[in-house]
């Protein structure tokens, strides 16, 4: 063995930090929790919950994939609150049979993360795509699943806005938000909803997949949150959830479409309370939090694995002939909702604690 | 005085690092950087040549505020070359007369900075935006402009794609990217350059302004560059992005777009070199680089300040007409440029660092 | 619940880094340590091999706790070597029966953690100590004997050089050090090991303790480990020691005794090689290492827990008497001993990878 | 040019932070300092009377060298109040005539970092040391003086216990520690001091250097300050101490002296108030102070220039004959005092913000 190579970039947060650990098929996966305060009554089930938004075979149009994905909590935790001090994690995982890896362990999957693991590190564990599989987001999910229930009554609400081309053309406040976890796919539209389910089943009826955007809406912010210059609040929101398996682009407010306005039509007037009557910011203005709804766009590619056979290369670069197999996603976003607010609660919990350091 | 606040969030990278401070009107902007390599022939012209392309009074598109900025180096260099030791540097201030600030020293600008300043650190230095200004950036530059010298032959280049709806339709692999620099507002196509300005000039005559996007093309990447989980190296590319004055979007490879595509079609094939033969995945998988061209576009919202009527409220909540004055620019992405360059260049000399804790 | 507050602090190390979690009688003590390069051949017993020298119940002259401290590694390892992703673990606590800890629960021991941790935290995992027990190093000796597999030929050699008044009254290169472990007390002098022995059976049999000092050597380093400002070397040896519970004091080279000698005295003059003819210098100048052997010692305290009756305070403040009980170290020293290499062993695999970050 | 290294720890601190720059004859020493709270009315004589007290050429036993060391506030302040944001400064060197520095620049000064910092990063700004100086820790002065004016009525005293085998033998509740400076020395002792000053100038007559012991003292710190684990506050003291040129050791509360006292005599027993009868901990238990006093001792070696003609080598290797000149200091400890309560200040300044991460 020759090479030698570390992996940075698996803590996120500074005050509220989550440090993951974990491949897709090893032992298991899990994380250590700092700056979760002390004497939070933690609600066991809703950590629960949001895993069960995230998990794989919870419905038709997800991977059919086996893992009930059930978190145990290490330390951290005594009579029921937390102590302040770290909650380590774990989710073992059940389905490590080690399948049939042979079209995984020796040549490299189109756009996956395969042939830049080996040239960086050498070798990979290659079992279901080991630390790049998106399995990783599960300690995730834990972690916002925490940060959300001491940042209440802030509120973290996604739901998807687009699959392929079928788009929910209304604002997030001409809909009713609640209605998002009455389907399979996600979205607060029930006919929108079941236009996207009725197109992912088709894309996975021919071994493809499809990309998605999904809407993440955050109620009751403080004026104040964010940091203002390198670590604008969504520069952290943005960097959060471009390091979501498969995400793409970002924007909040305005957006892209935000290009096309004079300053004049963009500026949020001010009510006399400091709310604004409009809000094209996205709920924060020079990187800080103005009290107004926070609200931001998630775009994800197609998942890379597709049914199907394909041309790719071995590892001796001979090019080879492939047939994707397994249990995967046809479309990435009904499972990563939960995911989008997780990191949306983790940027927050660390805002909301950097926002402390005061002293009247 | 009772608040008493923190602001975090002023350096930049972790082996790479600009440490930034200075305030638009105080008596220097600067900053400091750590982990240039040492042993670097500096190129002082070179990030003074960079200054100027983001420097106010450059053109008649730009604001007509004059500020030589021209920096002066503190350390860190040594009979020309670098010592590995930090480099600490300057800019200062020449254009400090206080002016009349009375619109703004009691009043809050919509969609500025104004109002969650105040709120959160309990006062602020209004003249000319003070640290929420845009004038920060110029450290920026200096320590982008040195992180390009010592990652060469990695390129960087940064144009205007886009300004209100006038669009710029062709791929950067469709374009001689060298002409950019040719006309004022940064366009390498010279006919939608033209467009550009003369929309710019007529926004400009209004007293208005207007949005914009920037593209930029990072070019001879080696392949490995990037932290696969949370810092993968687009996260930190959009966070660097995100974390720019008047941004509010970004997107890279395939982007937004890429979520109408299918998987078979995303996919980028190899050959058998380990290059590929379409790059919807803009140069990175799995957050690390894979050799192809990175790629990635930015969206600048209008700028905030109009010179117009306009209304708002005053620090006791007061409804207050004010009329915006002074030089301002009307379209903000030409000065931009370098800073979406600058970025991407901070961004891939911390990659590069990391990517070199290795032993063979 | 009132009290709202984070504990930060539970990670130690930049590149190489361990975040640790756990409480003494929780359900498992453990971490993650990120850092560690790809491709290492884990020698599993020889991490086993390091927590027995820690463990309770090893030796006549130390705690009776039975604890089988055996590690399970969760991530990070593949075919037996290193992936170069985090590698998460936990030794799961099988001694966790909830005991008598009245005695502990509603009073404070003097000169333990009980007090401030109630004032901090607002309340606390009282049993065996929680957080603050020193059985969470056993996670720092899993860290550290990981690093030492991959500095190899770095080594670590600590041993005992003081129990109260009983001085090893030699310097290490006057001793053979592979006898340290031939005792029970880890001294490599065995007429002074068998004294040291002697003593602290009879501070046992008084139901008291007693401090020592613990020696540590370092050899085969190479030139250029460490940065010199504020993280030199020495500086983060000494906070690592300090980070260890019970420890009051820190020197390495001449330490607190140089301070008597004279400049011309104290220079260390060199040889042609780079090398030097004394070492007062301790193996590191500037805050780099020079090649020749790092040395240092750590004072530690007597235990604060003594099985004698005591007067303390209540939780309300009222003044109450108590017994102290249950299985506790006489002297901390010969268990503290792999404590102590794990840590140096952590600061240098820390600098090791930061010495790295070079470009030829 | 073929080395191509970086050094890293420039900056000290997390929310209280100082990124400091400079060498020793280069255009400025200085800092940006991140994280002094808004509001905060700067006392600008007292930062400067604390850069006078380490300041070369004030008294007869320190280096003759002439620098006025005045600090030039850059930003952060904004009608004389702190705003929040970064506080960039510099200190412009005035005495960087390049002298005759042939004795350093080709051969390695003994017992110095030359030979190091040519091995680690290929060359070095050998005038005057460059950044290996002592001159560095001005900069650490400027953000010490900043961190006390807003921790008050938290005090800060330091002063010179110990000069060669000349031994204050009084614990600091037996002086009067405002007398320390009163003489040169800093020794709140006259008699002492007057021993002291002539040992220093009898020293200085033979052309070497002598080493000494640095006492400290830290009053009305509040309970809690400090993160438990591996971020104690002692931990973070020792390192902030021993990243001081020339320490060589550290030790708080009982020290090294504690290693022989018995647990039942070394526990500080309660008072009803939560105060301890004793003070052995030394303000700190568990990491975390507990309200009473803070105190340590500093060590620091004899300053490694002598005047004096020594044996080396130079850079090729060969042996040479130098002579040491220049004007330096015999004796290091007077000028240290104000960069050990610095020092000082900076930790209690960071574990304070760190504190305050709560929420009620």
């Amino acid at each position: 063995m020759i090479l030698f190579f570390i992996m940075a970039g698996n803590s996120f947060g500074t005050l509220f930090k989550l440090s993951s650990y974990g491949e897709s098929h090893g032992e298991a996966i899990g994380g250590v929790i700092d700056g979760c305060p002390s004497g939070v009554a933690l609600d066991m089930e809703a950590i629960q919950r949001d895993l069960d938004r995230r998990k794989p075979g919870q419905s038709a149009i997800v991977t059919q994939r086996k893992e009930p994905d059930e978190v145990k909590i290490l330390s951290g935790v005594f009579e029921g609150r937390t102590t302040g001090t770290p909650i380590g994690f774990a989710i073992f995982n059940t389905n490590q049979k080690s399948a049939d890896y042979s079209h995984i362990k020796d040549s490299y999957r189109p756009s996956h993360a395969d042939y830049v693991y080996d040239q960086k590190y050498g070798f990979r564990d290659y079992r279901g795509g080991g630390r790049s599989s998106a399995r990783e987001t599960a300690a995730r999910v834990v972690a916002g699943a925490i940060a959300k229930q001491f940042l209440a009554p802030i509120s973290f609400q996604a739901y998807v806005s687009q699959v392929g081309e079928i788009i929910l053309d209304k604002t997030y406040d001409q809909l009713d938000l609640s209605l998002a976890e009455t389907n399979d796919v996600r979205c607060p539209d029930s006919e929108v909803a079941a236009k996207m389910e009725q197109h992912i089943k088709e894309i996975k009826k021919q071994g493809d997949t499809i990309g998605g955007i999904i809407d993440c809406v955050i109620k009751n912010v403080p004026v104040g949150l964010g940091e203002p210059v390198f670590d604008k609040l969504h520069a952290q929101l943005g960097k959060a959830m471009l390091s979501i398996n498969a995400v793409k682009g970002f924007e909040f407010g305005s957006g892209f479409h935000g290009v096309t306005m004079k300053g004049s039509e963009h500026n949020d007037a001010f009510n006399t309370d400091g709310s604004t009557q409009t809000n094209f910011s996205g709920g924060i203005q020079g990187g800080i939090s103005n009290g107004m709804d926070i609200y931001f766009r998630v775009a994800f590619k197609p998942v890379a694995t597709v049914l199907q056979s394909y041309d790719t290369i071995d590892k001796a670069g001979n090019a080879v002939k492939t047939q994707g197999k397994g249990r995967h996603d046809p479309c990435v976003v009904p499972r990563a909702v939960p995911i989008v607010e997780a990191m949306a609660a983790m940027v927050l919990a660390d805002a909301f604690l950097f926002n402390k350091t005061q002293s009247k």
